[in-house]
């Protein structure tokens, strides 16, 4: 098993210090990417990213999301994003995905393969991939996952 | 009873002919005055409206957005809403309120003392407001209340 | 268009007086035909049929509920409706409908060629049968058409 | 840590096998305790237990019904109990708890100590009661919770 890949994100919004994966190892992480403007993600994975915030130990679990855009570049721009993260109560860090120059798909999402919005993935306290999920994960099926990862134990190098 | 305020809109979307209330004279008119980055209007009041939309007879009933931005203007310009009313799938007419100088708030919100979003306007076949709500009103009554003004005759000038 | 068919019923509850067809005369009727144990009566229409009762004037409007029993019918007698009535708090009049000899199907079921439950019947002023529907109807629908029907002028005979 | 109480019930349901939380050592169980009458278990807590049977392996997890009948006694016997299994599809074991002589509680209901329906309860591998809960437990909770316990090591005495 590889580690997972290192974000590359143009900006960090709901956090002082910039986030690097490097910077949580220890930690289980639980990234949420989305686009503001995907009804899915509006709808079901940030009310559920929210309540996993809520939910868990920070200690145990970090909680992030990704703002992945690849279509409409230009209607969801950073004060269009912080308007929402603010008008949709979400507190938990958002990065910025990078831009690909001449791409349309933003540099983080490319190297991690997701395919669409809403996608979920999961980190282990060991920075190993261990899910990408394109769509809906059932709270119980999510929760089951995240005690899972957060009852292993940490390698500690 | 006097006659509903005329809009005053800066752009229709979803339409090629600009819209009158005036020209409407004759059928009932239901107003979803709305911003894009409200939850509620996401989540409740703009699905409703697709469903009146889609069940009423547009012979009887106009159906129609009111994008009234009195926050985070800069956020929700015109194509910020035009991708958001693509991912929403929302086909409606929608009018931008006309932005008023030195205010927060735009003019047609103002001229029918709209409180906040999202607001549900009811006008009758001869131009009459009949019903302004902030907030939700549920299905049942407003099926109820649509069918009540559909019913009542015209009086042709 | 002909008269509906008078409720053949068992027992009247929620009611000191029996209900006929008859003495509605003037009044929009709904009937909600449901059995205590169908899940989609439970978690779908039953709740609607008390939304309906509460929303609508009681002097435009009578609902009630028919028990349609066809089948388990040991498991549904009249001591587990009355149960079943209290913990939901359904206030409206409830007939039990009157069991067939040898056969499954109770008589007002049978004479109105309802075919499962839930349904939902609705009558105009004048007793005439308007609307069956087996199956879910949804509130914006369901609210335009009791309108409709209300408005309507009960021709005094 | 004491080992919880052994089941007392009339009657199973759903299984050939009488079932003793004995037999059961090794797997962590979980009782789902509920009436047939009562809304909040067939609107919530018995779907949530029908997707915890169906999401959960059984080499690992146990679920189980206690149906616990403590009001309306007359109306909820073993014959409305089974056509109400068979109408929600629920294929997991349910126990009929034993009526107490001249009390209304049932017996493992109030060797439990359980206050209402619906209630969860969570046995660990070893036998021990972990957590009892009157009300709604959230899907990303129970979720993380089951599996916390399946994690556990289990003590081979």
């Amino acid at each position: 098993m590889k580690k997972a890949h290192e974000f590359v994100v143009q900006k960090w919004l709901n956090t002082e210090l910039p986030i690097s994966l490097n910077s949580l190892s220890g930690k289980v992480v639980m990234i949420s990417a989305f686009q503001m403007l995907c009804p899915g993600c509006v709808g079901v994975s940030l009310p559920q990213a929210k309540n996993v915030f809520d939910s868990f130990s920070s200690s145990d679990l970090a909680v992030l999301g990704l703002h992945t855009v690849f279509e409409h570049h230009g209607a969801m721009k950073e004060e269009s994003l912080k308007a929402f993260l603010y008008e949709n109560r979400i507190h938990f860090p958002v990065g910025i995905d990078m831009p690909a120059k001449k791409r349309t798909i933003p540099e983080t999402m490319e190297k991690y393969r997701i395919e669409g919005t809403p996608s979920t993935v999961l980190i282990d306290r060991d920075g190993i991939l261990r899910k990408l999920k394109f769509g809906h994960i059932p709270d119980l099926l999510l929760g089951a996952e995240l005690m899972a990862l957060i009852n292993e134990k940490h390698d500690i190098e």
